[in-house]
């Protein structure tokens, strides 16, 4: 087994009243998952709530306030030096203008039938499978 | 929808090396699913981390200490004032010796055949289901 530490990240499943959801492009210079496609979310900074720490990385990531809906899914990722589990909360849009900051390099509103076309980061395919 | 804040609860899916997973029967004074099945775990502490959370609810609910497996799933319920978002993790025991708080008032390792038959609180049914 593995004993590396766990962190947590809240990632948002942002639907639009289309039923798109938003997706982003990492940058192609991140360290890890390179250009490839995933929710908006995060890490918990320290002593944050998680529902404090969705809204905040979904505003720094897209610019839009979100409305929380419920909970999708929960998946997980491995890194040399610790585990990280996710949990996906469905979301929508309350406010903002959509802009992707310096993080990513593209964002588009996937319809469900092309989410199995998109070259999502290992740790997302749980979760686009439900969403399929 | 609702606007309703949420909060985080983290559960424990402990197995024993017979497979069995171990569940707490709520105190028949408790506010809230009285007498129900439950797994081990609870809020967060402010300003605590999910990993430490769970070992410390475990502790004092079980007695245990538990190694962190993987993450088995996510589920939510929600109360007249908030919604609580649940991840549950799956662990072994590492140390400790069993004794339940009086939060519980019996516990049992059931096999994941019988699993069906245990009357849970709501917000357990996905992620047992997934267990069957």
């Amino acid at each position: 087994m593995s004993n590396k530490p766990y962190q947590l990240s809240v990632k948002a499943i942002i639907t639009n009243p289309g039923g798109e959801f938003l997706i982003l492009k990492r940058s192609s210079t991140s360290k890890a998952n390179a250009g490839k496609w995933e929710f908006p979310g995060g890490k918990l900074d320290s002593g944050e709530r998680f529902e404090e720490a969705l809204k905040r990385e979904v505003a720094e990531e897209t610019g839009l306030e979100i409305d929380l809906m419920g909970v999708a899914g929960a998946g997980e990722s491995e890194t040399p030096d610790k585990r990280i589990a996710y949990i996906f909360i469905k979301a929508t849009v309350s406010g903002g203008v959509l802009e992707i900051s310096d993080e990513h390099e593209d964002y588009r509103w996937a319809a469900s039938s092309e989410l199995h076309k998109i070259d999502f980061a290992p740790q997302y395919m749980d979760i686009v499978r439900s969403l399929l």
